[in-house]
């Protein structure tokens, strides 16, 4: 086959136009599931999905599928990611992989016209928990009928709204979330940002990503008394704020220790009433941890819970910490890893293998289906901040890799 | 003379009613300077001063006074306390030394008539800087004339508004702040629960406090770099949180380890953008430090400094900080500090003498005015919190101290 011709110019058109919906300062977005600025979003793909040629359709939780025919029937290829960011995120994470895979089969349909086998790009409408802490992946859970019955009743934002309540804001019925489910998808692909400096540093413009971390988040509370700052001497005070900070040091040090790829980060921390000259009652924070190795995830977690008891023991606090997101590695479809390898290496984009220490719909879509995902490198390494950056060329690159391999697999 | 009849019921209902300005919870209040709560609560104590027959009148800040005049005249023996509180805080904090000197001055000119010289109540407008967290003692610095010039319309609040801005909003006039200073007084006494566990160890009701507590806080803002909590490998990683735990543990281990009567404490935290799965951008922190010899308070401030410093630098992380109160130990006046053990030993009230462990307006006073302070058992030590008690007995023994000082004073 001749060589698709990606058009570099409408790639950076889409990223400019879709970050304007929830723009945060100069770079950044915070764009929330079912919030007006995602809204606005999910519209303008609809619009460029109908512009592309594509059968549009929004499914009962809000993901947004755009398809093009195959003349031979079949299960579909499938390619995209999410829309919604961190509070603020980038214009990359996830955006980009729902953009690469429009881009990619609107060139498709134009330069090689109809495929074999449906192909289809897809928005998720949630991926990131920043709205609903416990979402955990909504969108494609809701794909292979990975949702709860009666879950969207319970699952809370952290303004305590649940995500049923938002859903109906847009109009959309929970009741109708088991009709979201689909069985007709052969293989999902997904492009997305390395979010980390390993290609950058080995300086490959793509990566093949051969597993997905686990990682688990807890919230941590840890109680004590609120006291006078002045008047209660050192010794008799139970400092919650003492503690945590004890066991914030101690988590992080173990991951440090333990060496790549062993992350700890704690991220979100709150104290109460939060007041410079009162002891404070109780300091909640979380504590996200990650290694993609199954046995080593699970020592690392032993060691940090370990950590959380001894330290709130030794000063007599009260301690207690739930899991709030616990995702289990994901090996990805070696075919598929194969098929994406293979079509990077005909077009002559330098690539390597390497997993992925953020999470991503594909390790929910691999429950059902055969998933691989495209790394692009990731400016400094910088993601889930404003600051993240992708330079056009290495998102072309990409794009091309990934409409390579829909084209080996539907065509 | 004979005994000063003081009426618990009237000190119990004073203080129930005036905790119904503010009511947090079932017994905490929060009452912040120049706040619809605090206006409610000032009319009140206006309405209770006039009814014990004193002459009423509000100053340019907004501290309320009423005057018992003397027969000789002469500088006034002023008593009181603050009715601001913190964010909760307790009903007795403050408020029971305005109550307490109300109900001295009410007593006294109801059973012994009118005095020598005149005796005034004051409820200073502003103590806990809860609202303005450079306010530092607003109200009595008025009164000793330590308000610079221009001063008001810089001094912010947490929610960003100045403090001219909060005075107009309830009908005082920042241009008129330099008329509420006095040169006509010549001692102020101050009834204060102890907010400290040490009359309760030592069984005694009543303490006669000798120095006020130095002390000095800190705003600590470090800076790191945001990134992806999954993707950015922990040793490419600028944690800013990291350093903040490091640093927290060690001022208050440090507090720790020096022993009584060095406190520190670290009360208040917040990170940015504090979400679960991203490392802060900055973290920012308040440090409290206390100690009543000036130079172990230095002392232990170069070494907290020290720890800031090192932390951040051997981490590669940005950090300032800066000073947002600074408080001197106060040595309370001799005199004034002899009448008020000898007026308990008349009464055969059980004292100690100790060191206030927390900042009051009387440090300030004693600038200009000569100075006492006494103190009543805080159930528990605690305070700063709606746990906050003090037994009813106890407040009376200490009323009944103040009263008896106070007729040494001025008849």
């Amino acid at each position: 086959m001749r060589r698709l011709q990606i058009d570099p110019a409408l790639v950076e058109r889409y990223l400019t136009d879709l970050a304007t919906y929830g723009a945060w300062g100069e770079t950044g977005v915070v764009r929330l599931v079912y919030s007006p600025e995602w809204v606005g979003a999910m519209r303008q793909l609809a619009a460029w999905f109908d512009e592309a040629g594509l059968q549009v359709r929004r499914d009962a939780v809000g993901n947004l599928w755009g398809r093009l025919e195959g003349s031979a029937g079949g299960p579909a290829i499938v390619s995209g990611s999410h829309v919604d960011s961190q509070r603020p995120g980038g214009r990359y994470d996830g955006a980009l992989g729902v953009i690469g895979a429009l881009v990619a089969l609107r060139t498709l349909r134009e330069q090689l016209g109809r495929p074999k086998h449906p192909i289809e790009v897809v928005a998720f409408c949630e991926e990131e928990s920043s709205r609903f802490p416990a979402a955990n992946f909504w969108g494609s859970r809701a794909v292979i009928g990975a949702i709860a019955n009666g879950e969207a009743d319970v699952l809370q934002g952290y303004d305590g709204q649940t995500i049923a309540a938002a859903m109906r804001s847009v109009g959309l019925d929970p009741a109708q979330i088991p009709t979201a489910a689909r069985q007709d998808i052969d293989t999902f692909i997904e492009l997305h940002i390395e979010q980390g400096p390993v290609l950058e540093q080995a300086g490959r413009p793509v990566g093949v990503v051969t597993a997905i971390t686990g990682l688990r988040h807890y919230l941590v509370e840890v109680r004590g008394r609120s006291d006078h700052a002045g008047a209660m001497p050192m010794d008799l005070r139970l400092d919650p704020m003492a503690g945590a900070a004890e066991i914030i040091s101690a988590v992080i040090d173990t991951a440090h220790s333990r060496g790549r790829p062993a992350v700890t980060t704690c991220g979100r921390i709150e104290a109460t009433p939060n007041f410079p000259a009162i002891v404070p009652e109780w300091v909640r924070f979380t504590v996200d941890v990650r290694h993609p190795v199954p046995e080593a995830l699970a020592e690392l977690c032993a060691h940090h819970e370990a950590i959380f008891q001894t330290v709130a023991t030794r000063r007599g606090l009260g301690i207690r910490w739930q899991v709030t997101l616990n995702q289990s590695p994901c090996a990805l479809d070696p075919g598929t890893v194969q098929v994406i390898a293979e079509a990077a290496r005909d077009l002559s984009v330098p690539t390597m293998f390497l997993h992925s220490g953020a999470g991503h719909d594909s390790q929910v879509m691999a429950r059902r289906f055969k998933v691989g995902m495209i790394f692009v490198q990731s400016k400094d390494g910088r993601s889930h901040t404003p600051a993240e950056f992708t330079a056009l060329e290495h998102a072309v690159a990409g794009i091309e890799t990934l409409a390579a391999a829909l084209h080996r697999l539907a065509y």
